[in-house]
């Protein structure tokens, strides 16, 4: 999977001490603009282009708390890929001397025009997307 | 299924001019603590007496997109209650004459205490989940 | 001057237990959109009508932290106004028995065309600025 | 000044395609965290020895707005230095051929104990704020 590091602010922390939970989906988008810079398509093109790939569904299971100034990784990769949908695989994760998963999950994404029609993906992205790292694991 | 009134802030949308997915999650925070505040019950009031319901699990089904100044109410009830946790189901509702569900969503959260452990919730609190309005639907 | 309430949500806050600094300018486009509003004029309808008020600048003094849950007001009037600009001053206080001021500050705005030139603002706009509530004291 | 690089986010623009201007002080907190970080000082280990830095209050004038996917970076330095507090400015700048600065701004902060008195604050941190790199120019 495609490793992107992320830092844990203070602006991100909630009174518990942990980063608040809605962040996650936040580092989710991180990952997966990474993964496809990383495979030479920037999401902004695509986006000036007309080309949309909204979020139909995202999910997030909290297994540890990040903390404050933590350094953590959000690892992603292609979990399953269709006509006309994309879904991604998220694995966020605490860098150090043992690592630790503090969190996985996934989102669910259509291609859309910029008319909110369902769209065919630009060969191009769709050839991107196959060749992309794949989610590993049976965790999602 | 307890109501509360939200409006998207300029704050809450992105440059496809809706509001941005993670929002949604801040949303569902603001249900379920006004739904056991209309209960009686003050959020703050447990987290002081050392008892937490962190998330362990949070889903989004987005339907239609929420757009800037939207008078939207997120709606919420609990899906199922356990022993040692809890579940609470969530639609996010656009009103007008004829409203519409933008999003449903759901989080799963355990008791615990302030040392990490996990607690049977307070009576009181059992009691309040167990007469509060249940997530109605099968859309969860 | 006018006042919206707010409610300081678990999301706001930060480790320290208090909300968040950054948090204050989403609650200060709230208070200026919401004083518009009170004077019939909608934020939307300027913005869809490619009328935009940009900040230029802003500011906010934090006199005291507001807490997780507390029940706050913002209080929103204008500064000082001129041909092609407005500034507006605001008051975050703490409800209660004995309301506490615990931030002030103030954002300047020119009036902009989507195409990025300043604008003489619509004279409807102008009216409703003249006749909006100052910002009271001397505290900007 | 000390620079640090920053991702101009999904998350962080509105409708209007501009990042919002409440996210420039969750920049600026990077900014000097990054700087005290080169220094050789953690501010998670200030925070847990009990000494705060809260903000008496923040500044930011916008001179060009930031897009979505712009590489920026934050620029900090010590604006000045006194013995109980510390004022921190900022530039925002895109990279690229052209840098362009689209943002400056300032934050003042006091010295606080955990129970909300003023300190002095530790030798250490003084002697590094008393070598860190200068906020340059005179636009503060």
């Amino acid at each position: 999977m495609h490793r992107f590091p992320l830092r844990v602010r203070y602006a991100d922390t909630d009174q518990m001490g942990f980063a608040y939970y809605g962040h996650y989906l936040r580092w989710f988008e991180i990952g997966r603009v990474e993964l496809l810079r990383s495979l030479g398509m920037r999401y902004r093109d695509l986006d000036a282009s007309g080309v949309w790939l909204p979020v139909l569904e995202a999910r997030c299971r909290y297994l540890k708390p990040a903390r404050y100034d933590d350094l953590l990784a959000v690892e992603t990769g292609v979990l399953r890929q269709a006509r006309a949908s994309v879904e991604f695989g998220y694995r966020v994760v605490r860098e150090g001397d043992s690592p630790e998963i503090l969190a996985v999950g996934s989102t669910d994404h259509c291609f859309m025009g910029s008319d909110g029609r369902p769209l065919r993906p630009p060969r191009e992205l769709a050839e991107i997307l196959a060749r992309s790292p794949r989610a590993a694991g049976d965790d999602w």
